[in-house]
């Protein structure tokens, strides 16, 4: 790995993610040596990945180069490399460029979408939980639609331009959302000698309400909102095979369509050596108390999604999601600080700040701590806030710049395949 | 290929380069029908590709969705097909989503990189006429430079940070200028344990000066420029192997790099059943003349690159630029309305505006029919005009604001590896 030895504690994160940037952050300036490792140079914001999928925002604006974050840090390194095995018991690292000790092990490698060991889906499906994924998702979209026009069987036809978004969370809501307004916005534009009126939007929720984490009110609105947009909302279902054409459920139900995107479920992403079965909790969480301590450890941690702390109000963990893992970072960076100056640490207490999720132009929902709102207003407030948490000030701009855009002119000009995605498929 | 037939003349156009979008514009409205064949859904704007390749812009903002310049045009079809094969005879078209019958066919599939037959150049090499390829670079540069890092081997660290970019015209000169100003602004920040001062940036040359299609001067300057940049220019050398690490030359200098770009060559793109070698020129192109038919026909045009019209000033036919590419589309457009309303045709006359090449922060030179100028204004002056001939507003913008981000702040933060490159090539 070649990082110089330090009279420094040594503070090894794994993932560059919300958790791990947070982190970082704290620890800048103070007597520890840090070593962040990650397998990408970049931080994704996964919130707006669906906007990559559907041609309104460039990868590049949701992405930040993790060593410009990093700039100016003292005894940083960053490497970008997979984590192989962790030796608890040797308290050392192995990756696929080499072995790196620790003084200290945070664990921040996030979540990963969870298919529930159904093959076939993981195989015919689409997940959309990092850059690559959404590109590709965004490429078979616009491949679908190309290869519509060829056709003269209508029922393939159809199939080509009908999506399936399993799970009502956020993430197929905003996709839902945006792909209805592609379809009344620009399907008709780009494919004139195509009936694009005819392309399906379902989304299918296994329980009884969408945004099942959100309040009712949010539920029942964002639900009128998509279909006010012409989606299909499909609810106590569940999507149960997928042959690449045809989607079985677990009802009479059925759909053909040439695009599913998995966004059903996600899991703690595992590392081996860590991974023993009495250790795990449901979705693969590593079990921590209110310090991130993973049970069994003094120097092992674990924030964010991969991190379960049981506390009264979160019995399961806190969600999966971008508020909770920062402020697991920051307490946990000011508490390992405290640790090496030999203090008493702080235990983390999570303030929600609140929950939102956006449908489509003037439509989002917004729940907070004490108020919810929906519509208009709650729109443009979930923008703010999104561009408020977008690391760095190019990209806020160009975000900024692109959704005036798309607004102003109700378009999304990123629809490129610049890497067509069937052909990797077939391989 | 699912299209209609039309009362009107059935025009192909293969390729939606600067030349065959130009073409098409000029057909809107006409009594003509226009099917607009590319291999890729999305128009590239080629000069800014170096930017592309070095972190500068993301690949979206120099991307246009081809259907979007069509949208509204009547008798418009665009297809997403790679052409095979051209039957004259039958004027027929096959291609990987089936046959078509043409009326009129007009090529403008520009050109390609050509590595001269050199295979080992052409598997190691790094080419950069395409976003993907750009994309590839800029994938490798970075991961060259995290590689870097893991080696106690100073020769291959050094060989992993430097750079020998072959051909000394714009792209080169571009190019190499972008990587001097990252290895002085961005690199040291970056790499803080590295020393990113080793890394050699070495521009190659043939002849005997750089720019050769420019004026004396320009080249001078231009030289100049990248020398006071710390680029190390080699004039009279010619590159004739690259295994990966070791460049040979056919004088006594060599390099040991692990990127080589090579910027020394471009032929025609060319297509079967157009291909026989009695109609070739240098290059690969096809002759015509001064209405762009393709000596031996009347009903096939070639524009752009892949045409060479032969006249008194350009006896080698025009450079294989944009400038005629686009002037060349709008004069066949024109012509072509004519030949439908049975008018007379005229002949192609080139207006040469000039040329010009940017090496670096306020360092351009400009090359105008009458009047020649280096340094910051010619620098403005390039920049105005890249942004002119961007298509799209939003693009544009996005270009406008990351410029003067990047001037400002001297950065450049798409330096991110969505795709990583080294994996790839192995296979």
């Amino acid at each position: 790995m070649n990082i110089p030895q330090s009279s420094f504690p040594r503070i090894i994160i794994i993932g560059g993610g919300f958790g791990g940037i947070a982190l970082a952050k704290k620890l800048c300036k103070k007597e520890v040596q840090v070593v962040l490792i990650d397998k990408n140079n970049y931080h994704t914001f996964q919130p707006l990945l669906y906007q990559v999928s559907t041609g309104g925002l460039e990868p590049d604006s949701i992405a930040y180069p993790i060593r410009k974050v990093l700039q100016g840090y003292s005894n940083f390194y960053f490497r970008l490399a997979e984590v192989e095995r962790i030796d608890t018991n040797g308290r050392m690292l192995q990756t696929n460029i080499g072995e790196i000790q620790y003084d200290y092990l945070v664990v921040a490698t996030g979540s990963e979408t969870n298919f529930f060991g159904n093959k076939n889906i993981e195989a015919m499906g689409m997940a959309m939980k990092s850059i690559p994924q959404s590109l590709n998702l965004r490429s078979l979209i616009l491949e679908n639609f190309e290869q519509a026009l060829l056709t003269d069987d209508l029922h393939e036809r159809d199939a080509l331009m009908n999506f399936v978004i399993v799970g009502g969370g956020p993430t197929g809501v905003e996709l839902a959302g945006a792909l209805a307004e592609i379809k009344k916005g620009i399907l008709p534009k780009d494919y004139p000698d195509l009936d694009t009126r005819r392309a399906q939007i379902n989304l299918v929720q296994g329980s009884d309400r969408i945004l099942p984490a959100m309040s009712e009110i949010a539920s029942s609105k964002a639900e009128r909102f998509l279909e006010s947009l012409g989606v299909n909302v499909w609810k106590d279902i569940r999507v149960t095979d997928y042959d690449g054409v045809h989607v079985s459920t677990d009802t009479d139900t059925s759909f053909d369509c040439a695009t599913l995107v998995w966004a059903a479920g996600v899991q703690a992403v595992r590392i081996e050596g860590l991974d023993a079965k009495e250790l795990l909790c449901r979705g693969g969480r590593l079990p921590v108390n209110q310090f991130h301590q993973v049970d069994g450890f003094k120097e092992i941690f674990a924030i964010g999604d991969v991190a379960q702390m049981e506390t009264e109000a979160f019995p399961h963990g806190h969600p999966m999601m971008a508020q909770p893992a920062m402020q697991q970072g920051e307490n946990l960076g000011e508490n390992l600080v405290r640790i090496v100056e030999n203090k008493p640490l702080k235990p983390f207490v999570y303030k929600d700040k609140g929950t939102m999720a956006t449908v489509g132009r003037n439509k989002a929902v917004v729940d907070l701590p004490r108020f919810k709102f929906q519509g208009v207003f709650a729109w443009f407030v979930w923008m703010f806030v999104h561009l408020y948490f977008l690391i760095g000030f190019r990209n806020r701009v160009v975000v900024f710049i692109n959704w005036v855009y798309n607004y102003i002119r109700f378009d999304r000009e990123a629809r490129l395949i610049i890497r067509p995605f069937k052909k990797v498929r077939a391989k």
